[in-house]
């Protein structure tokens, strides 16, 4: 499917698939999570050819999802580091594993989430900051917010008219 | 990228991936979630090649996350509609919109969740289902589960030694 560029759409879920609806990029920030740095690290666990990874690193590292740090001189080797923004990507990839587990895994519960304190397997859920409702199909529709403009209004526009 | 199949991976993550990592699955899904259900609907949504958008509504239909329903018969036309798995990746929609609103918004929110029940916008933020609290990378860590294997044993093994 051709792909036209969505960094400049106005939805932000599609901007956020810009930058990190690759398939690969999503596989690269679990491993950054789960402690990986280095690059022959990340190629090890990917198995992908090394001018591939090498452009998904560089791709995140110019969104500011991950950044470079040298971490030997001769010769020069570069690590990568989960940034603020990346780190804030870890609540969204639990939802996603969550998912993966409810619905992939009928086999069993083969990677999941344990709390820091307590060891304490983790189940994730979405819920609102402010009420702690779950946030469902039941429960939450997608509107317009104050920034909206017309992609966004003739979306919902659209729908109301439905 | 070459594309290995992922389905076949350990881990969740990389098996939800292989479903719905695909770009246009999640924008396809964002507008089913909107109300879309016809293909004349998501084409003008999404501005998309006729073959190309039959192709992805095929997977999905095959992935149990859409399901087909005739809705005239002469000519036979089709509607697409959310299963209960399809449903139940909104959460994780719901964080993805909710990162793309912080990080990728400069200009204020656009989209947004609003609740069904109050109107409020919603906002989104993913706890434990059992104790409430948060979960961040300071709160949690990518753990092997109960039925891990040889891959997801040798990730977390690789991750202890470092």
């Amino acid at each position: 499917m051709q792909r036209k560029s969505l960094a400049d759409a106005e939805c932000p879920v599609a901007r956020t698939l810009d930058q990190v609806g690759d398939w690969w990029s999503l596989l690269i920030l679990r491993d950054a999570f789960a402690g990986v740095r280095r690059f022959a690290e990340f190629q090890e666990s990917l198995g992908v050819a090394t001018n591939m990874l090498s452009r998904r690193l560089d791709k995140l590292v110019d969104d500011g999802l991950l950044q470079r740090r040298v971490y030997a001189e001769r010769p020069v080797r570069h690590e990568y580091l989960l940034t603020v923004k990346g780190r804030d990507l870890f609540p969204a990839l639990a939802a996603l594993l969550a998912w993966g587990n409810r619905w992939l895994a009928p086999e069993g519960v083969s990677m999941a989430l344990a709390s820091l304190s307590s060891g304490d397997l983790l189940d994730p859920v979405v819920v609102d900051a402010t009420t702690g409702v779950p946030i469902t199909p039941e429960t939450a529709v997608l509107t317009a917010g104050p920034a909206a403009g017309p992609e966004i209004l003739a979306r919902v526009r659209r729908k109301a008219a439905a």
